[in-house]
């Protein structure tokens, strides 16, 4: 009996954990302290009404024998919301078939299990900094990982450098941590490049919903060329509050196939035989999202946190602070000021400004000397936590 | 790029889709055919009203920010559910500490994904006819399988053959598909040889609701020994008829070492990375299963398909037809009349009684000869059923 070594690769602990461990900590030495968190990615807004409605309403169908729903489809989804996410992406002038969106509990499920289908040779390009999932869940199993340099320079958008051979590739766009958004053309390079090296890009599409500007790409599959190239992952959780609820949904092409197989065929089976698909009464509240009424009650949900975003982009401004994000994006990545390192900041905005933000360096080595905060406060608590840090570094 | 080639290993198609494949073939012919489908196992009844009442009360939860849920604990499981399934534990006179108890959204996940936590290298052992999850996942990933015999001899309950050596070990009692229920001395005699060889039991109780005798085990742990050698998984599909619902639960105790290592916490560490918990509404949907109400409620359900599992097997003992299951099981496992081959008898139940059930030689080679029928239905159907079986077997 020998368990799965590589586990023994990964860092000590997750990074929210440790910010937690830390933050309780502070909070029992200081049980008068009023913490504002900025932290963690989580949604405070409640669900909207049009949601609300539509739980109620699933609920009752399932107290009728009539209406009660066992075991959902094995296509993964039911088709009356497949319908819905296909008319969202034809919203922004992407066809896709009913087949080639797959639901599920959430992206962050999707993003680990994915690689299941894949061999454990192959070669896994990521950006760094980036969200810790995507580097844990190749050590997992022991894949070789090269990390591709997210900087300053770069605006922390890298582009495909031809001399590195990758077999899958993690784009995150709008990014998690850095706030930062790819355009159409550079998207364009990284599809050109996965399609000449036979890559697939694993496109993490969690934060459209928080882009501004029409001109830039929502979806991987507004790029010429991505059906021969790329999976894209989305969620509900950030677009309709849906962190608790769970609900996500992946999009792989008809035309992906490698090694002669259909990827999508293959994560069917892989969903099929590992997952019992998502609650009935999450899809119908998954479907309710996207009646007239529900777009109009999220975006007033997602205006909220954007103007939580200005606030915060203001004062970086205001303090002549560099930073990217907040634009099209709820995380703001910035540059921690006076040289300082990413725990030294948190530690000085936990004890001094009582803020809890991310440290850039939990998210990789070129995140060292940055800093995430999050717009998922609520307003008058990031008013506060603004104020806070201005007094503290003025 | 490479895919994962053990993929191709696997059988062509999942048995229920298979069997799905054919009965809608025979309804699309046959119009006029009133079917009855005593194949797959899911519920039919409703949801109870203390759940229904749970959810309506947790959606409204989720419409106020003050009591709006985002995401769940890391620690797999709100107390309040933890605590609840460690008094149901309790009641049964098994003693588990919260943390043991890892809440998912359900058991099908959590057996196809503990996986991850454990070497390729590892020899797996199973039973032979089996659940097919149990088989797939583990060709998924290439591990060697050894099956161990169940068959009309041994009462479909193989016992330890000291000259095998495997790491783990598949056991589900209630059994699915055959309905045979391991004594404690039985058990006693799996958690010896695991102990003895340091294997690890995987102990599917996915159907302990059904168990009507004190004196068999609703849980491994019952056996003095378990907590250094197995895992088990349940769920609320059966117990609840959460089929479509969705949640589920694993023990694994703190005791559970291997290669130096906690296998909770390799299970909390794999969970926190590719898992993002179980809905809010679910888990308290899930509590009110605990609650004197709700266990009574569930408990009239489950007599509900008891009731049918007698109508099945007096029908079988009317007709002289070998089976097992049915007393402590929602499913009857019989022996093809005139030693008809499984399909066959598939055919002929679906084409002469359009009544469909499970052929056995899908869950297994011995399972040739062998079909399941599930006590899920409703109660007219059910009988309706086995009174065209006796008409066309008499």
């Amino acid at each position: 009996m020998q368990i799965n070594r590589h586990y023994l690769d990964l860092k000590d602990s997750y990074l929210f954990a440790t910010i937690a461990k830390k933050v309780n900590a502070y909070q029992s030495a200081n049980p008068q302290a009023k913490l504002i968190r900025l932290g963690i990615g989580d949604v405070t807004l409640p669900l909207c009404q049009e949601v609300i409605q539509a739980l109620h309403g699933a609920v009752d169908e399932m107290a009728v024998k009539e209406t009660f729903r066992g075991y959902a489809p094995d296509e993964q989804g039911y088709p009356f919301l497949k319908q819905a996410i296909r008319e969202y992406y034809a919203g922004h002038g992407v066809k896709l078939e009913e087949n080639e969106i797959l639901v599920s509990d959430g992206a962050k499920s999707d993003l680990g299990n994915i690689l299941d289908i894949f061999s454990e040779d192959n070669t896994v390009l990521i950006p760094d900094p980036v969200y810790p999932v995507y580097v844990d869940t190749n050590v997992m199993a022991g894949r070789k990982v090269l990390f591709m340099d997210a900087t300053e320079e770069n605006g922390f958008l890298p582009l495909p450098d031809r001399s590195v051979k990758a077999d899958l590739i993690y784009i995150c766009s709008p990014n998690n941590p850095t706030g930062a958004v790819y355009t159409r053309e550079q998207l364009k390079e990284w599809v050109g490049y996965a399609n000449e090296q036979g890559a697939i890009i694993l496109y993490d599409a969690a934060y459209e919903c928080f882009i501004q500007d029409e001109k830039l790409p929502r979806s991987i599959f507004e790029i010429e060329g991505a059906r021969t190239c790329a999976i894209e992952f989305c969620s509900f959780s950030k677009m309709a509050g849906f962190t608790g609820t769970r609900c996500g949904y992946t999009t792989i092409p008809n035309e992906l196939v490698r090694d002669g197989q259909s990827i999508q065929k293959l994560w069917l089976r892989r969903q099929t035989t590992k997952f019992n698909g998502v609650a009935y009464i999450v899809q119908k509240a998954a479907l309710a999202v996207f009646t007239a009424e529900g777009q109009r009650q999220i975006k007033e949900n997602l205006g909220y946190y954007m103007e939580n975003a200005r606030t915060i982009a203001r004062a970086m401004e205001e303090m002549g602070i560099w930073f990217t994000g907040g634009e099209h994006s709820p995380y703001i990545w910035l540059k921690c000021p006076n040289g300082m390192k990413s725990w030294d900041f948190f530690d000085l905005l936990l004890e001094q400004a009582n803020v809890v933000g991310t440290p850039g360096a939990g998210f990789g080595k070129n995140g060292e000397g940055f800093f995430r905060l999050t717009a998922f406060g609520d307003k008058q608590s990031t008013v506060e936590a603004v104020e806070r840090m201005k007094k503290l570094l003025k």
